[in-house]
């Protein structure tokens, strides 16, 4: 299946989340079926940052923004975060520090972009400051609203670098969130993770899916796409996300770089520590 | 099997490396067994990682060092790397840039040392700066000689502040080295790794020996202990290390903390939402 084709927000078309199905199966028949292409498919993306990595000329941006509870933990833990941690970091986005609410919104963005040959994955990002920030009005309109256009300007600054951008929003119901969230209250172990402000942000749904659908509509572009995954069924979202990245990383075609050493030289090397070594 | 006391440097000994076998196999007839040993150590480390990231008072550093080929990157790949990347990270000491040489030499480390709750892994660290700088004079001896006691202070800083540290010297032989060598010599998806500086590196095995022991006699204590690692077996390197980290982190026992959150209050929240949906 082509998870691109099928998840990508059309460049200038203006999305409406409320007619995107959050229980999609994609073309599996069930949970089995999936889990066996996400497995097969996280190999595939090891090789390929392996090759993304030593070649050294592209890096790979990927965007995680999802209602609390549709998944961006799990998604990272057994999909993403499943490639070589020395070639391919995870960064958090929480409240700003004191000192990076000093800067403007990209500064702590900006120092956590991929160096070439890397990958970044942002849980959370600046998509942040036009969403919770324009939804609990924390700067004014004024100001917000410009940063679309920042944003873009930013992303498109990274492009020119060399830098390939993934976007996902993890597309989940409220019912299902609601469900997570009763599970969370029957799991003693996970109570560390209850929190009243999550119903608080249930009480917005609406405010936010309007901010996510202008975000999604306005910094989308063919080389910085959105995807609108669909989450409630986890495996679906595992499986469609790997599939997406497998597809842009293997259209970005990472190369082995030529061999710079004169291998006769190495050879050469080798042949008299070998010697050496027997003496 | 007790592998923190099988394999720690005791404090107070000096070490001899030529005495410590590289081919050991510990406890197991074979790669399988280890293998299954590592596989099953590696969850309690997930399980074990997850708990000391959900407590947020202690943090884990753990420091990789060894000579070229020993096997660094494979173990992360396949042991370290394998706990959560948003609680684990990985940081690779390079050369250092323009902007670090012209810094003290533990001041690009200091930034990458573990918060609270989660775990640095260091692949090489403040230790080259008594390693390749002592063996290739980078710096006079009157200052890589006054390095140990300020490596030493610096790391009691961190200690106090709630850190563990696990340093880890991959022990490989000078025959097991160049095997690999060979290795890479014949795999042509290798030789991008290809280096005629790795043969100089075994010109200097000795000189390197003598540092290496130098640094694991005076830069060692209980809080901040240096395991000797067999590693020509690569199977047995795995589980050594797993077994070791694990060993440190079930002392370490963190502890889910207590809930602060009105559980009443939330299930009322819940139950509130809950209704809503119902309509």
């Amino acid at each position: 299946m082509d998870y691109v084709k099928q998840h990508a927000v059309k460049p200038g078309d203006k999305i409406q989340l409320k007619r995107i199905d959050t229980k999609s199966k994609g073309p599996f028949a069930g949970k089995d079926e999936a889990k066996a292409f996400t497995a097969e498919t996280v190999k595939k993306l090891q090789d390929l940052q392996y090759r993304l990595f030593v070649e050294g000329k592209q890096s790979l941006l990927i965007v995680l923004q999802a209602p609390d509870a549709a998944g961006k933990d799990g998604l990272i833990r057994k999909v993403l975060g499943q490639m070589n941690p020395q070639g391919c970091r995870t960064y958090p986005f929480k409240v700003p520090s004191a000192e990076e609410a000093s800067h403007d919104f990209l500064w702590r963005i900006h120092k956590c972009t991929p160096a070439k040959g890397r990958i970044s994955i942002f849980n959370r990002s600046h998509y942040e400051d036009v969403l919770v920030v324009r939804v609990n009005d924390l700067v004014p309109k004024k100001v917000w609203s410009r940063r679309y256009e920042l944003i873009n300007h930013f992303e498109e600054n990274l492009i020119a670098a060399g830098t390939r951008i993934l976007k996902f929003y993890l597309h989940i119901s409220p019912e299902e969130q609601l469900e997570r969230f009763k599970k969370r209250l029957d799991n003693p172990a996970k109570h560390w993770k209850l929190n009243t402000g999550d119903y608080a942000a249930r009480n917005q749904w609406d405010e936010y899916r309007e901010a996510y659908e202008d975000a999604m509509t306005r910094c989308n572009s063919d080389s910085s796409p959105w995807f609108v995954i669909p989450a409630d069924n986890k495996w679906y979202r595992d499986a469609a996300v790997a599939g997406i990245v497998e597809q842009a990383m293997s259209e970005m075609n990472p190369q082995m770089p030529p061999i710079e050493v004169d291998l006769d030289e190495i050879r050469a090397l080798y042949e008299q520590a070998s010697a050496k070594m027997q003496r």
